[in-house]
């Protein structure tokens, strides 16, 4: 094993968090509101949002955001995370490639959610809200709001995808251990979540339902405002302070990324991660780095959605956004990375995806317990079944690089511990776990008429 | 919120054990060997574990033993482990008193266990041992023994006791997952095993059954090592690398601990953060300083056992031990901190509580769990419910310091995290769980006959 970690101080904890859109040469398109279908006003997303978190996602101007020094306090309580070497995983694969973690996994949590949910709950506190909602695909991100929202005395409610629920018990115990209220999405609590269990009463349900609940719930409660763990562009502004830390330490590693993989779900921790290296070859320094975000073959929307506008949710609450997407109404296979079940991927990722300054992989199910299986036991740390997708990714690259020979570096983030995971890990053992590849046939038939929203 | 931390390099993990034996001015009591009834030689010891261990079993001369590079190495997957100043807890209790904590639980299979887990294994792999086993109560200890047994090769196989087996699923799936065999205790697969359960087939297993077991299977194979996780006097010396390093970060913060606190199993994680304070005690230093061991109500050995030989396990198979113990056949509620429910409280703690050097309280089941609670909300982390004996007992001497007005510095160990024991706190929410006190008639008979042992 004999990983080496590189430890920063809590001085270096970023002051600032870094917004990539004044670096982009081709900005996002703007988002829509679906009602007037004229691009949408930092205004429009007052009465869902908090006026900052509305704010943040709106500016295209301003390449650094300063960080609330309550939400830095906060930060300390886990931040700065270690960035590993991985000797141990590279001495497995017989690789010449060095294999580097940034290991987000160490919040009280378990995973990089926290970086997010401590912002928004404290923008939300500063204005004076006194609840706020949301959803949650595997529990990661309602854990960490969970934490967030009772350190800032706010009320939560997080709608979490039912699958989940009854997958990962442990999760929906934890954030009520932190005081939180949770509930199985489609609930009959909503419009959104009713109409659903109408339609399809055996439906497992997905982020996109989850997010209509939360959003349908905050519309219609008074002092209360919508949070999201993901997919927005505030939320991967504030997960930057991932990939900001792991510059230092590279440097202090004397080596830079050749390639930079995360999982990719909404695209937090990927952004978070990607954004502060992919700066340097948007500005020209470092032009010939690679950014892979990796998929599930089963939620494949980079990788083989459409490029066009979309909801955001399942019902069609949110405003419109231009993304790589499945359609809305996509219904992802029943994986444990609950946390990838999501339709589209964001407008900034999928621009850059577009302008081909990203990269996607597809990563199956299998293959993705399978790389955990060798990181836990070449590394120590059982991964989330999410990061496990990072994590296969990675071991392709590697694996690359010992056919050519190339002595590459690479960066990947373990977004979150497997510790409350372990009902996957026991059906992959007892080999009852499967792939899902989606259909070209079933892609057509959830994106078919999407041109038509606008 | 806002807790401090203080961080160390990894050039700060300690490069030697510290052995406190040589400090003590009234040394431990002989361990004896049952058979002949004489003092135990380090010979005795080599069938059962590894020689390096035997050695420092019966080590009462050697001050500080150096740790091998090759268990260093691996320390540095999570070494050095945070200090925290918790300032969250302060904060809602409203104590005058500064309460700090080293943050053991980090580690990639969330508690201290490593620490001697890795030692004990590099051991075994030195002399060419090639098989181990031992036993695991909550399996905080079965995890740690996987990871390190996958690391140096060897094939593990870990007795754990039945009611753990059955309350806590994730945790034999972690030691699956690092490729460890796992056995529900008492087995029919050893005699000592099938005694209990034809005596009693409803018997939710003890550590003391377990360790049977585990010694019964050790003895019986060829080229298979015993490996113990607390108790003895080489797994407390493994453990000091945590007061080793809070001392350091107690300096870094400018403090020196009034109160040293850890909860009290076999006394692993008490010994590794008391003993190096304990030596400034011992030295004539630091006179002052106070050490309690937080046991539970349910298993009160340092509280209200008998001083007096006894056998390690149930079964009768390890050396006798002089120390507190509430009989080798005692039989501990079923209480959630599974790593609490041992009978006996080894020589070296034994020793130093009967000098009065160190304390011992015992704390219920139901205020465990409040005070992990508290902690949860107000520190962001969720404790074990073992660990949460230790921040209970923090809770009051807070309290005390709240009435008093006294400004003590306060150090406690969070041994490990509760991510895997979610279970616990959704029974102790749901109003689920009960106090269990073991009355003076109990601990009577199953005491009453142990000075006969010898």
């Amino acid at each position: 094993m004999k990983s080496k970690k590189y430890l920063l101080q809590e001085a270096d904890i970023p002051r600032a968090w870094y917004n990539v859109i004044p670096d982009m040469a081709v900005k996002p398109a703007p988002l829509i509101n679906p009602g007037t279908k004229e691009p949408l006003k930092a205004q429009d997303l007052y009465p869902l949002f908090s006026k900052a978190a509305a704010d943040q996602e709106l500016n295209t101007t301003d390449r650094w955001i300063e960080i609330p020094d309550e939400v830095r306090d906060m930060y300390r309580i886990w931040r700065p995370t270690p960035l590993v070497r991985a000797r141990g995983l590279e001495k497995l694969l017989d690789t010449p490639a060095h294999i580097y973690f940034k290991n987000e996994s160490v919040s009280p949590v378990g995973s990089h959610k926290l970086n997010s949910a401590i912002a928004q709950a404290y923008y939300c506190k500063q204005q004076g809200v006194t609840n706020i909602t949301t959803e949650t695909g595997a529990g990661q991100w309602g854990a960490a709001l969970s934490l967030a929202a009772k350190h800032f005395g706010l009320e939560l409610a997080v709608y979490m995808v039912k699958i989940s629920y009854e997958q990962k018990p442990y999760r929906r115990s934890i954030m009520q251990t932190y005081g939180a209220e949770v509930i199985s999405s489609p609930s009959m609590s909503t419009k959104a979540g009713r109409k659903i269990i109408t339609d399809n009463p055996n439906y497992q349900g997905s982020l996109g339902t989850a997010i209509s609940e939360a959003v349908e719930l905050a519309m219609s409660t008074d002092n209360c405002k919508y949070v999201l763990g993901s997919v927005l562009n505030h939320v991967a502004l504030h997960q930057t302070v991932i990939g900001l830390e792991a510059e230092k330490q590279m440097e202090m590693a004397g080596e830079y990324p050749d390639v930079v993989i995360a999982c990719f779900g909404g695209g937090s921790n990927f952004s978070g991660l990607a954004f502060p290296f992919l700066r340097h070859k948007l500005i020209g320094e470092r032009v010939d780095t690679r950014f892979v975000a990796a998929e599930p073959s089963s939620c494949p929307k980079l990788t083989r959605g459409i490029f066009e506008y979309d909801f955001g949710d399942e019902a069609g609450y949110t405003p419109l956004i231009p993304m790589y997407t499945l359609g809305h109404n996509f219904r992802p296979a029943n994986i444990h990375a609950g946390g990838l079940r999501y339709h589209g991927g964001g407008a900034i990722i999928s621009q850059l995806k577009h302008d081909g300054l990203i990269e996607a992989v597809d990563i199956d199910q299998l293959d993705t317990f399978k790389a955990a299986t060798l990181f836990a036991r070449s590394e120590g740390i059982i991964p989330a079944p999410e990061s496990s997708h990072a994590i296969a990714a990675t071991i392709n690259e590697a694996l690359k690089c010992k056919v050519s020979g190339e002595k590459k570096t690479i960066l990947f983030n373990l977004s979150g511990h497997g510790l409350i995971d372990m009902t996957a890990y026991d059906r992959y053992f007892a080999n009852d776990l499967t792939n899902y590849t989606v259909t070209d046939e079933e892609i057509a038939q959830y994106t078919k008429d999407l041109e038509k929203i606008l």
